[in-house]
């Protein structure tokens, strides 16, 4: 497409720019295809302010006769204002602003023109390619296969085209599985403990519906999941009345009757829109420049977004217990399984399992647990907190993710290897980015689109030399034990670095961060000369 | 006094200690006159508890025939359970623990007897004597003088015997005016701005009662605090309503009449009961075990605490605002002249000066704006949070001090010389303690008791070698720049190490700062070698 049609005025010298942490200034303001491109001329060097057209999540307009106010609102929650002499001009930039930044087309993103001279789109894309993480862990290879049942997406068109089941079920079996599993999310392995063998599972709802339909299939391969073992758990991330009527759209649970050695354990967790809310009115109270002290504890209070963190961390902590104290095999699932599910399982490896929390760990975690495993981020996160457009599937599922990680970092600071940096540019990747990653529902769509072909991957940018080091936690010290959080309402804490990182007094706090991570690197130095 | 005649029972076996943070463990309990020491006979290296008697601030105690139990609550938050077998010796150990601990004759107390063998009794008590601080400022010599008209505390009890006027006024009028302020406060100084030779006085309210009695030696006094610049500032802790009830009980204030070159600023800080009750409400809070999030953010809301603490802020920030940005000199007074005062003088100090940010500094500024300037700890620190005594006196002012400086410490993490471990020490040392610093009302009364020579000072034994460095802020660099705190409601958190501090989960952070300050001894070392 021709991005040129929907920019009238592609240059407005004079503008005014008003940022948080940054004096005002007076500059150029040229907008480009995905850019918006702001220098400013001030004497004692110059300063350009490069903002994606794909963070803008909302903007505001006020014009009078000769200039007129632009108020951008990113979707990383920073607030811009530029003030643009000329009323048309005005409006031509607000028009093209909007119009760009809302394109739908995934190709005609700025990920599939993002150049960047030290990285090669030759080689491999991303860090583990489906099925490698297996090959891996031969402990499991005893009871444990590769599937390549869904190679064509024709079984389950949001997962990848090879999974992990178990060794004694065969791939016809898992195609009538997938017919009475939602979405055709049939269970697959998402976790093996070393320690024990047990694993963790996860997949759609059954679809069992008003009859109560059976698949003799399913109960079959979550049969031989336990094998010799007594019973199992499935976690369901719903509660028991929203998964009784799940039946009358045709989806449903696992009765007691037809799976006789599996317990099921219902969990109620917020999803989609509800969340989505929780995280408008968290940002509203944070962005509240009143001074009152009991209104601020009242929003924060109101918005629930705590009591969601809170629900995360301690379902997450009850799959931990059931596989590492208790020594059983859990299946877990909500509706989909793309959300909640993915949520809760991969904090769960967290805090059982040592090598998801190194920095490759971590991130080869969030390949594998939400890329690879289908969470629809192009969905969920097409807006942010600001849009007043009408939400659809937007849901801050994998914001709330890192809100939980960020508070086990910050109840284990020594135990996870990586920096609360890390988590910052994951939370602002997710919604905008120069990588192809967070891009797409599926690996599917990723692969009809070339994604792997035409985009950079953003993990293995994050990994490059001189990155690496301002994303490791300088503190880290390998343990093997599991972390369990403390899920007490006093122990969580608004993660003040994301929420509130565009109000000034953040930035001391960074300060001491760098002066950290600083000394560390000079000590590392010192030690080793 | 025999301390013997209120212990029937001084050694009981079989005891079952259960404390936060630590497997319960059985052992041997024993009362002395001022401590109760539990030693546990575990294998594997004994263990022992001692706990200052003083440190109790209620016990409930709990009897069946065989045993009972007592649960003591002491000032610094923390919950002992004790399991004593037998009923007899369950009650006798009660009785001598709430005795013991509630002794009221100041020279019965420990720091009189405590003699730790690297601190002598010989040499300066203290780390200033009063007056030492002005002879050490020669700018400010042209201009104030010091005054030993309080030398036998005959004209104000709770002034020290040395005190800072302008050079002009003398002694006779300085008499004059101190029958004209509450307790006899009359305005003294207590800040001199070196940048622009602006300065912070203090004193108690003017007593002009109902008929607006006027008192030309105070206005005299308060003029000559201006000299020659055009006008000053009086910061009113009380609300401008308080101050005029305040002339029925023969208080009052400064009026725009008497006053011409004073304007006035009421900002409503509260004091007393109702601020003892916010620390009770908030400690409540913190002990409550539920796991709802909402409960928790409701109870934290209610207990105003957070918002004592934003209005101490920045009517602190508004006070160091008219000294360093506006140039021009201010009174502050409540009531007494004794609280909330001294609250904000402390905070605008810590704000504007350097020197006062330093370890050193920061134990003198305390010394001389609380100990010294007659801040009644003996009052106010008698009960925490948890008594079911009558409340008198208390009020926790000082620790609100401590909490406001942790807000400041947090929002600077480079600025500030000390580490957070010194504000949690001193938090505990208000309120029971082995030294004497913080015992008496006054510099009279600490005199009276010959405190000096026969207790030690806590601020020279944190100096020592080997405290000084966990002490220290191993992030500190000087700046001349003021420290401008922000006050927003966001910006201010729950003192979670102090409020929190018996529960596991802040046990993670302090590794993470231990972590830290070993490095930096590491890296000093290999720097040095």
């Amino acid at each position: 497409m021709e991005f040129s049609e929907h920019i009238k005025t592609a240059n407005v010298e004079d503008v005014v720019l008003r940022q948080p942490l940054h004096p005002q200034s007076r500059g150029t303001l040229c907008i480009t295809g995905h850019h918006l491109l702001f220098s400013d001329r001030e004497e004692g060097g110059s300063r350009q302010v490069l903002l994606l057209l794909r963070n803008v999540d909302a903007i505001e307009k006020r014009t009078s006769a000769s200039s007129g106010t632009i108020k951008i609102k990113c979707k990383d929650l920073q607030i811009l204002h530029l003030d643009i002499p000329g009323m048309e001009q005005c409006l031509n930039i607000a028009h093209s602003i909007e119009t760009l930044s809302s394109l739908d087309t995934v190709s005609d993103m700025y990920p599939f023109f993002h150049r960047p001279s030290d990285l090669s789109l030759q080689g491999q894309w991303g860090l583990m390619p489906p099925g490698e993480h297996y090959s891996q862990l031969k402990e499991m290879h005893g009871a444990w296969r590769l599937s390549t049942v869904n190679e064509d997406y024709s079984v389950c068109p949001t997962y990848p085209p090879v999974v992990i089941v178990p060794k004694s079920v065969d791939d016809d079996t898992l195609r009538r599985v997938a017919r009475f599993r939602q979405g055709g999310r049939f269970p697959i392995l998402c976790y093996y403990h070393q320690k024990n063998s047990m694993v963790i599972m996860r997949s759609g709802q059954p679809l069992i519906g008003a009859n109560k339909r059976r698949c003799k299939e399913d109960e079959d391969l979550l049969q031989a999941v336990i094998q010799g073992s007594d019973k199992g758990y499935i976690i369901d991330t719903r509660s028991s009345q929203q998964a009784q009527q799940a039946r009358v759209a045709g989806g449903g649970f696992e009765s007691k009757s037809s799976y006789s050695r599996w317990k099921r354990l219902h969990r109620h967790m917020e999803r989609g829109k509800p969340l989505q809310e929780s995280l408008i009115k968290l940002v509203e109270a944070c962005g509240d420049a009143s001074h009152n002290m009991d209104r601020w504890l009242s929003k924060l209070e109101n918005s629930k977004w705590l009591s969601h963190v809170q629900t995360a961390l301690s379902t997450a902590g009850l799959l931990a217990e059931c596989v590492e104290r208790d020594g059983h095999s859990v299946l877990v699932h909500g509706f989909e399984g793309t959300d909640s599910t993915l949520l809760i399982s991969t904090l769960a490896q967290l805090i059982m399992d040592p090598c998801c929390r190194t920095l490759e760990g971590f991130l080869a975690l969030l390949e594998r647990e939400w890329v690879q495993a289908g969470h629809p981020f192009q969905q969920r996160c097409a807006r942010s907190a600001h849009s007043h457009a009408r939400l659809q599937q937007e849901s801050p599922v994998f914001l709330l993710l890192l809100d939980c990680v960020w508070q086990l970092w910050r109840q284990f600071p020594l135990a996870l290897g990586f920096s609360e940096a890390l988590l910052l540019r994951l939370a602002g990747e997710a919604y905008s980015s120069d990588y192809g990653t967070f891009l797409c529902n599926s690996h599917q769509e990723r692969c009809t689109l070339g994604l792997m072909e035409n985009t950079h991957c953003l993990f293995q940018a994050l990994l490059r030399p001189g990155k690496r080091e301002y994303y490791s936690n300088p503190l880290y010290e390998h343990t093997e034990l599991a972390i369990w959080p403390s899920v007490h309402p006093q122990s969580l804490q608004l993660w003040r670095a994301f929420f509130l990182r565009w109000t000034p007094q953040t930035r001391h706090l960074e300060e001491a961060q760098e002066e950290i991570r600083n000394m560390v690197i000079e000590w590392g130095k010192l030690a080793l000369s």
